[in-house]
């Protein structure tokens, strides 16, 4: 079992030590009912009255409490909270190098001990990092490469000839490296182009349930490093998503477009084919996003805008007509 | 197989008999091709003619026909279809206690015989009820409990710790209690904040296929009794949706947002997170709930607007682009 | 390894040869890096100057260009492009018989030799055609007709009773047959309409990765021949899609709702149920359609407008609010 003093978990998160450090913590608790072993957090002013009676044996906050606890003065509670619940909660991680007997692994693919490959899972010739845990059900293509310390959860489908970074996470159900989307016409009849490219994913990637990545149709359908991608979301042939970008559930990327570092895209976005949207853009929820977004900045809706626009043409649509009838002329 | 005399069936949907009750049905038949141990019905007038030439044993209507078959006159045909379907087509339900050989069941799951485990399934450290039919490749991670009489179609994924009442069903690719999508920010690198609550479904809850679902932060995900949720949806974590509500495909609801008790929201509705929609509010397809919805009523559009007036302003924005150019001044 | 002269190669995409008719090729190349048995493409004036310099064997392109190598001039380089690319990189196809040994075949099942048969793919009593590819994890259900040289990628699920035709294409995770979302009301508790129909899928269809196709309430959910739909739509139970139409990403298409031939259904379209959209209708990305769509042309938005009605409308909206404050009297 995971354990640390108060002086070591304020080390983690380069927190302020004050009271006891040499208390000894085993776990994440609830203020209200944790005992002298466990760390609570105090995320708002709300809540300090409970350091004031609480039995834990130490409190995360921003500010000094008055309490018996040992306590972690940090200046971001949410970012400090993370980090512990990271050192108690770790996600999973291969130790011992185990092939379920039922797993179908290649004579030639390379695993690199130890890696934690689960029942039925099928990995084709590829070659997997140290610290990987593939669980029930995955199939991997061949010509797979994937880094160190990934988790692939169940029922996740890799494609052949994908790239996959270290320390990426691939939630149930996601699909890497379907073919694009991509016919040439004759006459009505739609003819398919073969999908030849690849994915990219980079270090620390994070990729919802359900979500699908193309392969680009030649090159690789590339998401950079550190880029978290929610749920259920469509990552098109040839797009190219830069490094630190987030984006929520159920948001469509048509191909070729691309999007750039720091991005935060809200859930249900749109985004049509061969955009370009800059780096440190924010596009809200829904959005549909038709052209070319140039410049940081926050931006909304359909038509998009800048946010403090477009809040302002929704303000304008409900006056349309909210108005009584009668003056309304209509 | 199963069959029924006409007098039993009218009894299970609650109607008046009229002819003769001791007809022996083994099924649905389509009132023009059916022979006489069959039941069709009539949903509207359009069909009521089809009564007086059928073969058909009975017939389920609303209004009393001329016709030589049996009837069962019932108020709501729709509903009465539904139970004596029900009745000839009952789900899947396990009868024996069948554990595929292929099927990996860890030696401490608990399964309540009879329970049907399908090949390549896999179930953790996990309590499942009697009656309940888990298909094939499905995954059940440990510590957790399922009740009685419920189905989950191939290829489902549960994570650990998820908790499902009784009579659930849960469609081909859906996911339970995948990680919420939750990090806090350092500079700008995302980091990943440990998901460590739960999903629950209660009693009578039906997922649809490829929904995802994702585990809460700390406490649970929360889905109501009776309440249905259609294909390609998004739960996210820490959100609660009531009993009785109705979901259609393509919904993204964001993080620790709740709906109320029977709610119908249809096809592709993106709720922000963190709001309210109190119980028996209908939401239009494609509406965008950017603020809390407060007492019943149906809403629609972006801006969310009483129904009523959204389509007003639909016709307004009509309008305004339909006026001959040299009119409009543009 | 496939090999042809440039002249069968001309003769394939029935284009015009220039230069020498037997040169090899065995494969598409990059004409920067490509050696004499490759054949490159230009596809726009662009890259012209690039034929000059070449090592390629030959070249597609659309007009006669100055090169040591072959040419083949077509009107339509990308359609040309795509039918040379399926000869150097045919999709899968069994052409040995091979059931891997962890696959769960019903003995009843009829299988056409030769079939491919993955690792822990589960097959009910169903029948499969000559040609086809059924991967890992993929599971399909009884009474279930498949045609010859289809691919089902891996964890795909196929519902009983669904009718697939020739050469159809199914990417990972998509499922086929899973109910429709039908309830009758008793008070406020939804009845759950047993789903009775089938899914019928023309030939060459492709399906994209996480799309969910509903059975139908009594008939089919019927997708006509040609027509390709991408990753992660909806078509709901009693839906009609004609030929050779296609449908991108996150489109969610509600009950009963008909689509004519030869649309484009561009990513994330909605469209309501018991709607009638006619033949050659091309609907633009994020469309919410709530009434039937008659006649041919393009249409797009909310409300759904023809196309260029509707790029006026985006451009009134903007005006409404980029307008100074003070003029616009708000």
């Amino acid at each position: 079992m995971t354990h640390a003093t108060v002086a070591a978990l304020a080390d983690l998160v380069g927190g302020r030590l004050v009271g006891d450090g040499e208390r000894r913590i085993i776990g994440l608790g609830d203020l209200r009912t944790a005992g002298p072993d466990r760390i609570g957090f105090v995320r708002n002013a709300h809540y300090q009255a409970l350091a004031a009676t609480t039995r834990a044996g130490a409190v995360l906050a921003n500010v000094e409490l008055t309490t018996a606890a040992s306590q972690i003065v940090v200046a971001d509670v949410d970012l400090a909270y993370a980090k512990v619940a990271q050192l108690f909660h770790p996600g999973p991680r291969a130790v011992e190098h185990v092939v379920h007997p039922t797993a179908v692994v290649d004579p030639a693919a390379e695993l690199e001990a130890p890696v934690a490959i689960g029942p039925h899972a099928v990995v084709g010739r590829s070659r997997i990092g140290a610290g990987t845990v593939v669980m029930a059900g995955v199939a991997i293509g061949d010509d797979v490469t994937i880094g160190r310390d990934c988790v692939f959860f169940p029922n996740v489908v890799v494609y052949g000839s994908v790239r996959i970074g270290a320390r990426v996470i691939v939630h149930a159900n996601a699909v890497l490296g379907s073919d694009g989307f991509g016919y040439a016409r004759e006459g009505h009849t739609w003819v398919k182009v073969p999908q030849l490219g690849s994915v990219v994913l980079e270090d620390d990637v994070e990729i919802g349930a359900s979500t699908a990545v193309d392969r680009g149709t030649l090159g690789p359908t590339r998401i950079g490093a550190r880029t978290k991608i929610d749920n259920l979301c469509h990552v098109a042939h040839n797009c190219t998503i830069g490094a630190d970008t987030a984006m929520a559930a159920g948001c469509m990327i048509a191909g070729s477009s691309s999007i750039g570092d720091r991005c935060v895209v809200a859930g249900q976005v749109g985004i049509s084919g061969h955009l370009k949207i800059d780096d440190d853009v924010k596009l809200g929820g829904g959005s549909v996003v038709l052209k070319d977004v140039a410049g940081p900045g926050e931006y909304m809706g359909h038509p998009l805008l800048e946010k403090r626009q477009f809040l302002r043409l929704l303000r304008k649509w409900r006056e349309m007509v909210e108005r009584p009838e009668t003056q309304a002329g209509d």
